[in-house]
C-alpha cells in the first residue's frame, strides 16, 4: 500500500513527492491559491472588466446574479458598476472570503454573499443579468454550465442578458513534440514493465506475463490518449481553424452540451509540415443579447498567442504516428465529445482524421484515436 | 475557471501538466501502474516473500484471507507455500487481473479471488491465516488497518495467525535541507500574493488585501504544516529513535489506532546538529502468534536506510525555526495523531517539542505545530 498515494505526480512529472490524497486536499475552489491563479490571468480578468465597465448601461440599477462567484470579484465589479443589487452564489467554503472581500469594499448593501449550490438556493427576485466565469479546459470540461443553465432557467427575466453572451469551441491541426514525447515515455513505461515481468518470474516464482496486454492498455491509455493541456505557439498551427460547436449562452441546453459532434474540414497552411494531432479552445464573447445588444462587444479567447496565454491553454489531442502533409492538403475530421461515465467531470473524445492529399487526390487511411480529456 | 483542475501538481511540483482529476482517475489502486510500483519494492517484497516461504507450517493444508489482494501476490504465495485454500479479497477492479494471474499460473484451485469490500463480503468458513499489505505512509494513513481488523474480528479462528503480527511506529531527530527550501517556497508564495494584491487594486479597482491573513495561514499550512514525503539518508537522523506506538495486530482495536498519543524522548547523538524536525517512518514483524510462534522472524522496516529504501519513505514533520543542538541534549516530545475530519484517509498530527541542554540543564521554550498528514 502507500503506493496510489504516493504516485499521484509521480505518473506525470517523475517525481514522487505528494500524495494524491494531498493533491485534492489543496487543490479545490475552496483554496485562495486557486483562485489567485485564475485573479492572476490577465486575458480573463481584462475581458470580464471591460465587459461590464463598457457596458454600464446592462449595471446601472439593475440586479444580477454571479454563478459560481469565487473570491467575489466579479460581484464586486458589477456592483462598482452601478448595480441596485448583486447575488453572488458560491457552493465552496470561498463564500466566507467572498463575504469578506465585499464588506471590506464597503459593498455589502449591494453584494449579497449566498453559500450553497446554484441548484438549491432561492433568491427572493429574478434578476437582469447573470455572470459567471463558468469555461473549463476545452470550454466543457468540468460541467460547471449546467449550474449556469439552471440559474437561467429559474433566475433570468425573459429579456434577461447573459455574461458571457456566446462561446465557440475551436479546433485546428498542429505539430508539436509532445508526440515523440509521449511515445518515448511510453515505450519507457513498456521496457520497464518487461524487466518487471522477468524479474518478478526469476526472484518470487510467479509469472506476471498474462497482465502485460492490460497494462498496454492502460499506459497507451495514459500517454498516447488523454489529452494534455499545453500553451501552444501560433506557429504551432498547421491548417486553418475550425469552429465545431457555437452556442447561444441565452438558449442553450443541458441536453445540447451533454454530447458534441461535428464534422469539420480544415486545409494545410503551411509547406511540408509534420502533423501530429489537433488543438482544442475557446473563445467566449460579450455580445448582450439581441433585443438588448452590448455597447462595446468583449471578446475572451483562449486561443495560440504570441504574447498573452491564459491560464486554460489549450489541449491537445495526438495522433500516432505523426504524418508529413503538404500546403493544401485537406483534412476532414469526425468529432464527438461526451461526459466520461466514470467521471462527470472528465469527457470522453473520439477523433478521426481523414486526409485527401492536394497533389494526388488521394485519399490516406484515416487517423482515429479517442481520449480521456 | 479550470484553475483547480489545472494546479493539483503546480503547487507541488512548479509545473501545470495534469489536472487532479487526471491524478485520480490514474491513481488508485485499481490501475496497473501503480501495483507495478509496489511489486518493485524490493523491501516489502523480499519480507513477504521470506515471510510466507521461511515459515511453510503456517501455510501447509491451511486456510487463508488476504485482505487488499491488489495483484493477488501474496494469495499466489501462499498457495505456492502450499495452503489447501486462499480467499483473496479486492475491493477495486484491480480484482479482474489477480483473478488472470491466478489463472495464469494454473492456482485457480487453491486461490479465490473475491471482488468486493471486506465489510460486506462472506466467507464460506474461518480461516487459520490473514496475511495483508495494509500499511499507508507512515503505517497509518489510508486507514486500511480498519479492513484488516474487521476480517480478523469477524473470519480469523481463535488460535489465528496474522501476518504481519507486529507493527511500530517510530519517529526521531533530523537535520534537512527541506527546512530551507518550504521556508523559501512559502515565502516567494507571499512575495506573489503582495504583487497581486497591488496589481488587483491598481488594475481592477478592488483591495484584496482583507484576504491577505486566510492567504498566509493557507500557506503556511501547505508549506510548513504538511508532512512531507522523503527517503532520508541515515546520517540525517541526529538522535536516538523511539518508538512511539507498538501494535499487536491480534489484538488491536480500531479504537486503539484512532488517535495515537505519545509522551516520548530522544537525545542528540550528533555534535553540534541543526536540529530541523522529526521523521517518522514504521517497521512490521511476521512473529506469528505466541501460541504458533514464527520459525523465522521476518522484519519490514521502513527506517531511513543506506542503501535499500522502500516506496513509503519517511514522512517529514519540520519545526520551525530550526535550532542548533549539542550531543546530549534531550529532547522531550509529545506527539498526536487522529483522523482528519475532512478527509479519512489523512491525519492530523500536532507535534511539540521542549529541548534540555546537556551544557546549561537548561529547559528551551518549546516548538510546536501541527501538521496534515
Amino acid at each position: 500500500m502507500g503506493s496510489a498515494t504516493a504516485t499521484a505526480t509521480a505518473t506525470a512529472t517523475g517525481a514522487v513527492d505528494k500524495g494524491v490524497d494531498f493533491a485534492n486536499y489543496f487543490c479545490t475552489y475552496g483554496f485562495l491559491y486557486h483562485q489567485k491563479e485564475m485573479l492572476c490571468d490577465r486575458v480573463r480578468m481584462d475581458a470580464y472588466f471591460n465587459a461590464i465597465f463598457e457596458n454600464k448601461h446592462d449595471f446601472e440599477g439593475k440586479t444580477v446574479l454571479d454563478v459560481g462567484t469565487g473570491s467575489g470579484i466579479l460581484a464586486i465589479w458589477c456592483a462598482q458598476a452601478g448595480a441596485r443589487k448583486v447575488y453572488a452564489v458560491e457552493a465552496t467554503k470561498m463564500a466566507v472570503h467572498a463575504s469578506q472581500l465585499v464588506h471590506a469594499n464597503k459593498l455589502q448593501d449591494v453584494v449579497q454573499v449566498i453559500e450553497g449550490s446554484m441548484e438549491d438556493i432561492t433568491l427572493p427576485e429574478k434578476v437582469d443579468v447573470i455572470i459567471s466565469e463558468w469555461m473549463g479546459y476545452f470550454l466543457l470540461r468540468e460541467s460547471m454550465l449546467d449550474s449556469v443553465i439552471c440559474a437561467r432557467n429559474r433566475w433570468l427575466k425573459p429579456n434577461g442578458v447573459m455574461y458571457p453572451s456566446h462561446a465557440r469551441m475551436w479546433m485546428a491541426p498542429i505539430r508539436s513534440g509532445l508526440v515523440d514525447q509521449k511515445m518515448s515515455d511510453y515505450e519507457g513505461a513498456m521496457d520497464d514493465w518487461y524487466s518487471f515481468i522477468n524479474e518478478t518470474k526469476s526472484y518470487y516464482g510467479v509469472d506476471m506475463s498474462v497482465l502485460t496486454r492490460s497494462f498496454t492498455e492502460e499506459q497507451r491509455k495514459y500517454y498516447m490518449q488523454t489529452s494534455i493541456w499545453n500553451n501552444l505557439h501560433p506557429n504551432q498551427i498547421i491548417g486553418t481553424p475550425t469552429i465545431i460547436m457555437e452556442m447561444d449562452c441565452l438558449t442553450t441546453t443541458v441536453d445540447d452540451i451533454r454530447t458534441v459532434r461535428a464534422s469539420i474540414s480544415s486545409s494545410i497552411t503551411e509547406e511540408n509540415a509534420r502533423f501530429c494531432g489537433f488543438a482544442g479552445w475557446f473563445d467566449v464573447h460579450f455580445r448582450g443579447s439581441s433585443k438588448n445588444p452590448a455597447q462595446s462587444e468583449i471578446e475572451l479567447t483562449t486561443a495560440p498567442s504570441y504574447d498573452s496565454g491564459t491560464h486554460w491553454g489549450q489541449q491537445v489531442f495526438l495522433l500516432y504516428p505523426s504524418l508529413n502533409v503538404q500546403q493544401g492538403d485537406d483534412l476532414v475530421i469526425q468529432f464527438s465529445m461526451s461526459r466520461s461515465k466514470d467521471n462527470h467531470r472528465l469527457m470522453e473524445v473520439d477523433l478521426s482524421c481523414e486526409i485527401r492529399q492536394s497533389s494526388s487526390g488521394e485519399l490516406l487511411s484515416p487517423f482515429r484515436n479517442n481520449f480521456l480529456h
